[in-house]
């Protein structure tokens, strides 16, 4: 846990709906932190790209990989300025005008640079955090990965540089003449949960999830999953 | 509906994985239709920007909007070009090596110019339109949009010069030697559902959801009720 919070910038200041910004750097974290999907924004030639991948976060790194032949990999391994974004939508926010419909939202901005992961042994190393900052202990389970693999794959890391995060999580809020409108206001939310496992048609015979996979329980939401099992993981870092 | 493809440029055409891509329109809008949070990717000043937004697809155009004061509007109203990346998460697959752990995901990567919708009358109906699209038949229940409510909101429109959906919905695909492995392997799917509504608590007693919110029935997925949704949108706009 941190007190602390990312400096402020012309890159991360928010300048809309400011009230809704937070540079404290355990809620950017937290965002990060439940959620599975990033979407990676590039420059090549003057122009945006923007890649979703699935990002996992250490300290104040995030780290993503990729194919090695992948178009993304292929730019940012060249250690160019890259915006990483984390958002979800939390519920659709239903007012009496059309002005004031909105939606509630978490979402993080993080800013920095992309650098390939080039050591043969922190590659290794990331690519099983990958899978334990997921489903911890799972890597005692799998098959280990091999150099043919290693080599197939690359690994991102970015240091986040500064970051905000912008939130809404509220009612309607309406003008003042519009409340008499006899129309329904209200909050829609939206949750992401775990369904029923879907065991591979290959799967023999009497072979059930290991115990580590307890924490990804059907019904459950994902956010709080995800929580969960990077707490877990961080546990076991340090 | 189209049977017709989108030309396959440098910009859009998937490198890596390239079975799973798609370049039909029909696809490609599908994808759109389903979800209501796009990633839009900007460059300033060689600095990439990625920011979430809600969007809308009108024919072989994209809309979202912002307040006028944004550094996204302030950007995208020079008529520069965009990168607009509509993704999500079906599922996490689980398979017998690190290698082959993967995601279940829908995603499309659109290519085209940001413009300003200028047209009083144009915006005037862009904005209505983005309610409709959620909403079907809710305009006709709520306030109307004024003229200081038009000028503090900017409406940016994108004709898609080219797209590619790419997807993966299957199981683990394992080395063959691994199947021995005697660990659990499948899908943990992810399921986005509709909750329970959560009314304003100004709204005054008695008053309850209009007919016109019966497709956003509590407990449905999401991406269900926006295909549905987007499907009364257009029929209406023809």
């Amino acid at each position: 846990m941190t007190t602390e919070d990312f400096s402020i910038t012309d890159k991360n200041r928010v300048k809309r709906s400011y009230k809704r910004a937070s540079y404290k750097k355990e809620t950017v974290y937290h965002i990060l932190d439940s959620s599975a999907l990033a979407h990676v924004a590039y420059v090549i030639d003057n122009t945006p790209f923007c890649t979703p991948t699935t990002h996992w976060r250490e300290g104040d790194y995030l780290y993503w990989h990729g194919s090695s032949a992948s178009r993304m990999i292929n730019r940012l391994k060249q250690g160019v300025d890259v915006c990483v974004t984390v958002s979800r939508l939390d519920g659709f926010v239903l007012a009496r005008s059309a002005f004031h419909h909105s939606v509630n939202y978490r979402s993080v901005m993080c800013f920095g640079k992309a650098t390939l992961v080039s050591n043969e042994e922190e590659k290794y190393r990331a690519l099983n955090n990958m899978i334990e900052r997921f489903f911890p202990k799972r890597t005692d389970e799998i098959r280990e990965v091999t150099q043919k693999e290693l080599k197939a794959t690359s690994v991102i890391k970015m240091k986040i540089d500064v970051a905000a995060a912008k939130m809404r999580a509220a009612g309607p809020q309406d003008d003042e003449e519009d409340y008499a409108n006899p129309i329904w206001a209200g909050v829609i939310p939206l949750t992401t949960i775990i369904g029923t496992y879907q065991p591979d048609d290959r799967l023999e015979n009497g072979i059930t999830p290991s115990e580590s996979l307890n924490v990804w329980t059907s019904g459950k939401r994902l956010d709080d999953v995800l929580t969960e099992t990077q707490q877990i993981y961080m546990n076991r870092l340090t």
